[in-house]
């Protein structure tokens, strides 16, 4: 893995000196509606231009911590078989080297790849997902892995979920989820009080951006009306500052639906937010 | 092999069976700014894909309704006289089947085709009209039947009108509107108030989307800042189950406007609702 | 009220009456740089609404046919193994009924599901092959069904192919197709007299609409400048008559990607001269 | 401190001083595929800014012409007939007051208005028509007054037509108009010829921009690929010089269907070539 | 026949009846980041044919005022200084004539020009600041003649400057921020107080309009999530209403970056609210 | 200057092993109508993902040649002075070093501080420039640095100047340059005879991609109908290679403005059409 130059933003330490790990998987075969989230953490990278290394919100600097960016894996397209195990294995050099993984998206399955690799080092794993989609279907158009089912996937290699924000999905979707994971629909009350109770334990943190309100998020897949505003993701991200994170991916954008850029923005103010407060 | 040209979500009922007959009307040859709304039915339909027939907000499905989708009219363009009669003709079909009419937009003007229908059958009626613009001119650059004048025709015809979120018109509407119409600008307080004083009545519901703010809902001829939330506008759609409605339009998405395709998707889960709502 | 719901432009026969059948597969998932040829066929559909029936160049018109579009696949995504057998199903069963079969793209690749079929049933078969890239990799990123490939897939399956217009691949592919494809570089010299010398065999007709120049057909995923003009693809539409075609498809629409839709019109003119000159 | 509002590219003479009358007419409700040309001449008006003012094609500058820019007409919007009338009456007074009217679309149903007052001043009237479509219906969706049959209109006022460039049509108005029009299909061939045999008629020249191709133009309702180059256009506008030009038209610019802006470039400059082609 | 060329909404009186005068500053050289404010004040302007005069928030109308609108000055593009020293002198001579200087922006640099003007006039001036950015850098990319640091410059010439809605800028920034200006991060509270305690004081507004959320207001070149509702916005320039201003600007909105047209419908609502609460 | 990871097509040469150094000028704040062309070599450099490496035209691989991506220049915005001032350094280290310099811009203006360079080096300096503007103005807007003059400052270095394709310029350009250079209007004829009259001249190649017609090239500036084709432009660029090239540069796309992407790609087809005429 060698160096971009065109890195996210202050992002410029080099592997072996860095504690955090930033890369972009540029995949997404399985979106069922419209594509473009392979182009997700290109523009993030390529747009950071327009965003401060400094945070107003946790008076941090980017500048002031290790991060390597690595680019974007070279994969190949369709199939997701070989795309996941290059994912797991990915993200548990990473891991095996003592860094923290920041995994930029592409679709929604590619968290599966990194859950593999981190339930393998952390059995007791716990998932917090952000999403609008409930992402549990037992099957999708005649096959299990896809974005659409991801969390049941990771729901079947024994991690717990509690998942905030969700108001879209099937009716049996939400019939399973009701006995199997922790849903809180609509809006992230609750959020608080999870972060204490998980005191201890190992998180990893799966936002799928596209929880956001369309009018904030509108270059996604799936846009899904009805969500949170940007105040309250960011309240949320500053939230998680008190977790044991052990990885985290960014997902969903797909920044050609929205020529505005502002999406693209968005996504990168909120990697930003993440890194500050995930990174040591 | 089979066709599997599309109806909106899951309003695959044939015409007979239905108790609610969905219908496009691709008209907006009045639109005094930004032309478009022709293409709204044909958009709700087709990006309908990207959206579920459950509600996690009433629990219900439309996979459970018998829903015919009759597609969109076939209209002469120009002149609104005879896009207006026959209009007036397919709702009154639809009523005299025994069958709710839902008919997507398409220009504001078209309500006034639906109410003729509507008023003939329920001389009482009440009309609930949701919009940005007050709709109340008397006459708009020489002509009386233009989309910005819509209400006060239906005023005309001996309805009750009970507008809300108005934030736009000449000074001359507010001023003959304090007299005719009962306005609640701005947003929608009262509302549920309003629904409890309805009972018994027959009404009619009027939404033009346009009500929605930019931020939610860009994809439109005449943008009006200062709108209501998207949430805001779904807790109304909820708030109608109440009431008895005899039939109701969506109109004024134009979604050639907005390319992130937000606005089709905000336009076709406001439409699931009310189908939701609504049907029997 | 009857259902309006759209078929293309007057492909109105019913699946028992039809010679030719016309379907779509919104299929784009190995698609390595722009995807979005999924929306190609509904696209092609819905706005075939702007072009007329009657073509002037052949003085024949779609009204006089029998012809029946079957809408759209409904296909996993991801995974192309499972959408080539579901292609090679359906066009088998076509060929079988003695029909027609008139494909849309999607991407490249599926024509590899249709030449399996066709192949199976001719044994003889000759492809024409239009296009702007040679598509004659045995392998791209470690995979060999991806569109960037699929000529040298039907090759393996014992095909004859000539090709047109090819302008683009890497240097092994033109190494490679010397010894094994017939190849005219750039433009479509010598295709008459081709013509000519193909009477009597079984043809399948696919054709990358990548091979118009990109400022015709902006709308691909991966334009490469230096193409035909309109007017030539045209002229070798209409030589095409004299061939004994068997099924033929046109691919790689991307519709998204050409916001004014003339991408759209110049493929729908062409899916509409190419049926004017195969139907019986 | 002086007002800067903007005329087209240097026509900045007052009314009086005038030979020669711009104006525009934002009118597009007839359009039956794709609105937007109402914008047109507000778009041409306005983007000439990136033109120059001479012309190296015929080494004149429209610095050296007393041009009027009238601005656009308001007009109501829907039904035609009051329009075509206001169009009328202001053509009417522009002839005269011994000056040249030059009228931007809007929709091609405006030429209507304008051949009404053309023709009554001058009973023998010829109609240069340059177009990919041959408006030549009778009715179209139960209407007379659309763009789809303006020159039949044109017809029934008694004027001779002559077409080129056409490429679209239905069957009807090919075969109507080959007993009652003179039609050059496709191309401009025998243009310069019919230039010299109209050597002392009045003759109107109503130019429907579409009759470019689609690469060149793709701002427009009805985009009919197949079309001439912008140098066959150009050519065409240069022969033109030797006639006795009444008054002219340049329609169907759709301004927001191009978001690159080059079609309203290309229209611009046909603008200015026309104006220092026939301003005395 | 009268010239109808467009000034904005009903800002058509002479300059020496008017009280208020509006013009254009079409300048964006030093935009480092995306470029295409210099269309702002056009476009404005253009669109504000789809507003209202009326307000129904301050119950006022625009047509009962004497407001001249300038249209744009002619700047050479590249180096500030001319251009700045432009706009101080045409400030100068508006105020010089008694008349309420407004400017329409372009970039934010152009205050300074503003500024300088006011300052030399009312030595005990004020600045009112809303943005989502600082803008108080002592130098960028090694110049000091900025957008990103105007409020640095405006602070120089020994103006007294309060900003509300900051929520972006480098450390440095917000360290001498601290020292030096008064600044209210993220919202407006404490903005009410404010005009109270500025009784009897000369205010100069400057409004960055991305101080509204990139939702509300994507058309700008540095979009910064995070921001005020459209509300809220409105809401301060009611509040500004008892305040002394002796001139204010609006800049930022770069219209093309927003193909919606919203951004230049909020811009163009949010001038209106202005004028109708500072003018005479 | 460190090298980029996202480079240009198979760039991927250190410095010091490199015969040819390619970098962006990511500047264009004299651009006088539409800016964005800072965004050119960013663009080229990241699109050029969807290209090969291989050019059939000239059976040559880029692969093949030893080539540095140097990335882009940071640049100050407004003032032109430091940023000539700093190309002139940049061009001038790269011949010092004995390497091809290749400047992608970025606006036209860039050129000049390229020419100071070479002329310095190479006092009997040739000049070829391709164009749509004859790009000769004295001064424009009050400025002589500006993109809309560049060849007139080139000329006043002393360089002997070569122009084709130029249809569009203010009368005094061209009456000036009849006296003062060499230009062919609006095409290239001429042009492999003037190849070989310049042997054993040092030439630097300058062109402005809007030579181009718009249709091919939309993504530009100030889009000037009635350009050469690509295929015209890459037989112009096959033609160079007899030329003694000492440095080159194309400029003017603005990538923004295509939202098709067709134009980065042509801008980067052509790049890498020259660098394979060109390199060693």
């Amino acid at each position: 893995m060698k160096a971009s130059l065109d890195a996210f933003l202050a992002c410029e330490a080099g592997y072996d000196e860095a504690n955090t790990v930033l890369f972009g998987v540029p995949y997404d075969s399985t979106t069922s509606f419209r594509p473009g989230a392979r182009f997700g953490p290109k523009a993030i990278r390529s747009e950071s231009f327009g965003l401060e290394s400094y945070s107003p919100y946790q008076d941090r600097d980017l500048v002031d911590y290790k991060i390597f960016d690595g680019g974007d894996l070279e994969l190949p397209f369709g199939d997701p078989v070989p795309v996941l195990a290059q994912i797991e294995e990915t993200i548990g050099e990473i891991l095996d080297d003592g860094k923290l993984p920041a995994m930029l998206g592409g679709e929604h399955l590619i968290t599966l790849g990194a859950v593999r690799a981190v339930k393998k080092r952390y059995p007791d794993l716990v998932i917090l997902h952000f999403d609008a989609h409930a992402d549990l279907r037992a099957e999708y158009l005649g096959s299990q892995l896809t974005h659409a089912g991801v969390m049941r996937q990771c729901y079947g290699l024994g991690a717990e979920i509690f998942q905030f924000g969700i108001r879209s999905g099937d009716r049996e979707e939400f019939v399973w989820g009701r006995d199997h994971v922790t849903t809180r629909m609509f809006d992230f009350e609750g959020l608080q009080k999870l972060v204490k109770k998980l005191a201890g334990r190992k998180v990893y943190v799966s936002l799928d951006l596209d929880v956001l309100d369309p009018s904030v998020f509108p270059g996604t897949g799936t846009p899904e009306p009805g969500g949170v505003s940007f105040q309250a993701l960011l309240d949320a991200c500053l939230a998680l500052r008190g977790l044991d994170v052990v990885g985290f991916d960014v997902v969903e954008l797909a920044p050609m639906l929205d020529a505005s850029g502002v999406s693209t923005a968005v996504a990168g103010k909120v990697v930003r937010e993440l890194l500050l407060a995930f990174c040591k």
